[in-house]
């Protein structure tokens, strides 16, 4: 661990057990399809077959008919909602567009498009309704990448669609390119003109998913008085509370989401499918109404990312990149919302651009509409330019890693959005990496090779609110809002244990339902430790400023002369008048009842992530299998408040990024049928297919936050896809510009054979 | 109604639909039997069928090798607790005897006694597998009322308990006498040597139940982390958690406790009996485990109210009451604990009464250990005491409410123990009962006759906590943490409303978890519409004052120059700077993030209820049965919060009186069995049985709240029993002294067949 000067702290660093392991692990904690409620009945959902057809008619007749049958909605049941941006936290949509992915109006626009919805007694009569629906579709073909999409004669998803251009105004003709948007700085041109070299290349991604466990699932009771509780496994329950508030056109009061236990999110669980359908048919059959996708369904009709298309040029002088010229095209999916923009943001962070220009566009195709996915866009953008600089320093002769410290961004660098950099740990990660025992040990033997890559994400902040309630015993109840996805409750409840003074076991921490406490936005953008960590934060001194007025009173002094320090209350001129927390918390009853501290914030001092990864790769010439010999990873963490949960994300980060360069893609027919949607077909690394993950923590704390907090969940998926590709291009001479870099394409390359 | 001067309000006074009354009409509230689990298991209790007896041995080794059967326990596994007062609200007990209440250890003191539980696959397995188990008892005979009870060569239940007198030590003998109270003022001897007149008499009442719609039920789940989940229908959930962390001898912290909705408590619905023991069994099986009871469990083991023997001699000179003696020994059941010394606190305080002698006997008996019942002990004691008023207004010519306004207690008057009076609403509420068109109107007819009684309630005050969290479209959530019983959802929500301006709909209400809000005491006492309802004023007052601070951070201004009125924001010198709640709601996030208000009481004033009742009955000379003709109820509420719900909670105190009054009983064959353990045969009112109880709202603020609020719940149950009593000597010419004046009782008084 490289640790820049930090205070000393009592709870912050340790590993301790997480409050909900043992509920988890012996598989009695509760997620969304668990929830059973009294005249609970279970749904289904009618599909498209087709990627892209017109919906002429729907005849639900018969599978109303049906015995055991309830309830059967499709798109008519929904209200018309406004073409508004709906602010969910990481991955934007409007209302409308979200509407119509939950349920097709016009139009299905891919393979696994919600069509229609039935509510039944049992799920077996619900299966069987939906196959009684009668759609008729005329079938439109698909465009199923962006070259195809960007054609001027390409099938359009939405003819009254045009291209929001960088200006602001809209292109002249109908488009699948919902927008186009661009940063320049500085003279590229010139710079470009006066470079010592210049590399140009193209390269490919596919669309992938996030492969969380636990499918998406959606329980919901609508009473009779137009209220509507929602039980659902979400990453962020206020922000399904007002999605389900614009699609359903109630008032945000009115509903209420319960948040379960969710098996696995990382971006993918913000957005809703089956919610809004579950509580549509539960309004229909005035019974509580649950729906589970299979894992067909998951990898068909959620999120994935972006697949893309993107070219790039960077140029040296004198070891120092001068100019970045990088065109990015991102598939979006069925509706506009790809991450391309924070792909462009990010790329080229870690270092230092004078001049730029960057284009990113936003593609419709016929594939499921994307979702936020671990740092959503900068893996893609990053395999781009972080294998142009790989090109570069091997051209200029400067060790890899060298040339990217040369060139690191510091504090006042500005980015191309024109934002200047505060104390970041780029150089101090780099430099890690650069001093580990794997960076500074040969790699040998035939077809092997090393690479590296540096990544970047932002943070986020937004808004948490949580409030703190003590116990008469001395511990603490701690109400928050934010779903724990890694390790949050262990976090947040730590912060506030190291505020207060007191043990981590004092501190019980509950995630709770959105009438149940102020608003917390999401549980992405690696925000949760950081954000819900300060409003945590906040919650501590409130109980504390309220704990000196109590020990006033009772030492009948003034509260200026009592202070707060090491867990406990003294008298700052008496020194026979000191009360620990607990001593404190035993007398509520007769200092005034109950102590609660609250805590709001809208964090707005993320401190960004930094990343530097080293890879050591052998590849099979004859199979064209790639295997992971030896990783390790080094980040700027902020002050990592429970390191093996740190190390975790960073792990968790590096294996999911390791699938995405190697085996994952949406593998597509022409008809626009995904071939592999299953988890045998749609490879995922597992732990046999891996080496130890070795995580070198930098901790170059956040000054935007009290204990110096960065968050850590997203950047360690950034690096990976450059950094392998590297490592494969030194193992075979060859670059792999097109994801995945499996075991076909390698053979193909490695042996000519495309 | 009759109002003294208040303020204009915009929401207290109005009659709005409760939050939770669609989804309980509807069948959809969830009650605590209606929670399942993954993995849930049934269980079942074992009861003792002796209503005293030596338990020898238990063996559980044949249920235990049942098919099916997941875990057996008895007595011995719980840990051994100490004899420490258990703070429940109302109804007090030490942790040792619920202990042993809730698993017979040595001695099954009465039938139906928990003597082991068993946790099966299914409940019919559990059911067989309670059969199996072998007790062998030493029989004993039972004690079954207070007389029989307080004799000398009376059966002790437990031989080691000796009584604890007046002055604090202990009797030289056991006795089945847990307790010896007495309160002692003036000169009783001479004033009773003074008097005009003086009238004696004792009286009996018979142990009754609060009749509750829902049995008792618990639902626990022990982690192997030891932590522990309960869910269950009670009337405290904090009372709950503080009951099984001593039984169980866990921390505070290690428990939640989840409040389902209640079907009724009462006062019945405090202490705990199933919970503890599906905790036991869970911890043995690894599994949740449900247990519930039938009605004959409720009957047999849960806690109704106690009957006894009362003696009371007032004298009274010029018309003013100068003296009073009375004693009171009432049933306790199986372990001390009787309201004895709350029906002696309360049975004088509606007079003023100079000299008085009053002792209160706590009786342990072989029936269920008593809990609290609505105003505990008062309804009892007023018996007794409102028939020796009924029967000296009579003496001396008065009419009797004109004889109780000459005696009225009012503010500055002291009660019995040494207290004196706040402002109170007694002598208005004795008015309104004059004034009523019920009172002013004749009784004519043979048979028929009328009666009235007062009754005084001190209610309760302890903690309460709320937060209330704004959302952005200006509505507020309200988390709090008081079962909601009669309806205090919609009067706290009508209190937040009105301290912020706002409407009642804006303000969503919720009762939550003991993790998730500060601590909150029982609902009982009749507190929680005054203490919770304080809590939520002050929560206001913190969102008020926030406010405040942020309207100035927009206007760029000082906090001083803003003002929080009229449901909003105003600058103080600046008429054009205005802002509703609603606007400044939706601008959190521009403004420090969610805003959230806390609110914490030890509330200390809670305000006396006092109710003036007048019944009108006609008796049936043949069958003995007694009609009521005409019921009128005048009760000083403070400020009626919810009218409505106020006007229930008379009728439905008023409605429990008069069961109690004419026909509910717990009747005992000699062998200590209760005979008539169903609802069929322990006969309650329905409404066929009842006319229309008339209601007359006199508002007498509370000084000790914002809204003025006094209890309302308790003190309505208080005067029905001596104003029936009273109403039938009206109109038969006989004193009935013992309870219930049921058909029996009356043809064998009127006809001298005893």
């Amino acid at each position: 661990m490289t640790t820049t000067e930090k205070p000393d702290y009592k709870v912050i660093g340790t590993r301790p057990i997480r409050p909900d392991g043992v509920e988890k692990v012996t598989g009695k904690a509760l997620y969304g399809a668990d929830i059973h409620l009294p005249d609970l009945v279970q749904g289904a959902v009618l599909r498209s077959p087709h990627a892209h057809a017109r919906i002429l008619s729907i005849d639900t007749s018969a599978a109303e008919a049906m015995p055991g049958v309830l309830a059967v909605v499709t798109h008519s049941d929904l209200p018309v909602v406004a073409d508004k941006v709906l602010d969910m936290g990481e991955g934007a949509s409007t209302a409308s567009d979200m509407s119509k992915n939950v349920l097709a109006a016009d139009k299905a626009l891919y393979r696994g498009h919600a069509v229609a919805g039935v509510a039944a007694t049992n799920v077996h009569d619900a299966l069987t309704a939906i196959e009684a629906i009668k759609v008729e579709y005329e079938v439109l073909p698909p465009v199923l990448n962006v070259q195809d999409a960007m054609r001027d004669d390409a099938p359009l998803l939405d003819a009254s669609r045009h291209t929001r251009t960088p200006t602001g105004e809209e292109s002249e003709n109908a488009s699948n390119v919902a927008a186009h948007n661009r940063f320049e700085g500085g003279d590229v041109e010139a710079a470009f003109a006066d470079a010592d070299i210049v590399v140009e290349r193209e390269f490919d991604t596919k669309m992938v998913h996030q492969g969380y466990i636990e499918p998406h699932n959606g329980t919901a009771n609508w009473n009779s008085d137009g209220t509507l509780t929602v039980w659902t496994s979400t990453q962020g329950a206020f922000a399904v509370r007002g999605a389900l508030a614009e699609l359903l056109q109630l008032p945000v009061s009115r509903i209420r989401v319960i948040p379960m236990e969710i098996g696995g999110g990382f971006g993918g669980k913000i957005g809703v499918y089956l919610e809004p359908v579950a509580a549509l048919l539960s309004r229909k059959c005035g019974r509580p109404v649950q729906l589970t996708m299979d894992r067909t369904d998951v990898f068909q009709a959620t999120g994935p990312t972006s697949g893309g298309h993107m070219r790039g040029k960077i140029a040296v002088k004198d070891g120092k990149i001068t100019a970045a010229e990088v065109s990015l095209a991102f598939e979006a999916g069925a509706f506009p919302g790809s991450p391309v923009m924070a792909g462009a943001m990010c790329m080229l962070s870690p270092y230092e651009v004078e001049n730029f220009k960057v284009d990113a566009y936003d593609v419709v195709v016929n594939k499921p509409k994307v979702a936020a996915y671990r740092a959503p866009g900068a893996p893609n953008a990053s395999f781009c330019v972080e294998q142009l600089i790989d090109e570069l320093a091997r051209e200029t002769g400067a060790d890899p890693l060298q040339f990217r410290l040369s060139n690191s961004a510091r504090e006042g660098t500005r980015m191309i959005t024109g934002v200047a950099h505060p104390r970041i740990g780029q150089e101090e990660t780099v430099q890690a990496a650069q001093a580990s025992d794997h960076y500074q040990s040969p790699i040998e033997g035939p077809n092997r090779g090393r690479g590296v890559a540096g990544g970047f994400w932002f943070n986020a902040g937004m808004q948490s609110s949580v409030v703190a309630s003590v116990n008469p015993d001395g511990t603490v109840n701690l109400i928050e809002g934010s779903t724990d996805i890694g390790g949050t409750r262990a976090a947040l409840a730590m912060q506030l244990a190291e505020t207060l003074g007191i043990e981590y076991d004092s501190v019980r921490p509950t995630v709770v339902d959105t009438d149940s406490v102020g608003h917390n936005d999401v549980t992405g953008g690696s925000r949760t430790a950081y954000a819900s960590g300060q409003a945590v934060y906040e919650a501590g001194l409130d109980i504390q400023q309220q704990m000196v007025a109590r020990a006033a009173q009772l030492w009948e002094c003034e509260a200026e002369d009592v202070e707060y320090a090491d867990g406990g209350l003294r008298h700052t001129s008496d020194s026979e008048k000191t009360m620990t927390f607990a001593e404190l918390a035993g007398k509520q009853m007769e200092t005034g009842g109950p102590l609660q501290g609250r805590g709001s914030v809208v964090a707005r001092s993320p401190g960004a992530a930094f990343g530097v990864h080293v890879v050591d790769v052998e590849v099979d010439p004859d199979t064209g299998k790639v295997d992971i010999l030896r990783y390790t990873i080094a980040q700027d963490v902020g002050t990592a408040v429970h390191p093996a949960y740190v190390e975790g994300q960073m792990q968790g980060g590096v294996v999911q990024g390791i699938g995405w360069a190697l085996n994952e893609e949406y593998y597509y027919g022409e008809d626009g049928r995904m071939e592999n949607a299953s988890f045998l077909d749609y490879r995922m690394p597992t732990s046999l297919d891996l080496p130890m993950i070795d995580t070198i923590i930098v901790e170059v704390p956040n000054p935007g936050h009290p204990f110096g907090v960065r968050g850590v969940g997203e950047v360690p998926i950034v690096p990976p896809l450059a950094a392998i590709a590297n490592a494969v291009h030194d193992a075979t001479g060859h670059r792999f510009t097109e994801l995945p870099i499996s075991p076909r394409r390698v053979v193909e390359e490695l042996h000519n054979l495309q």
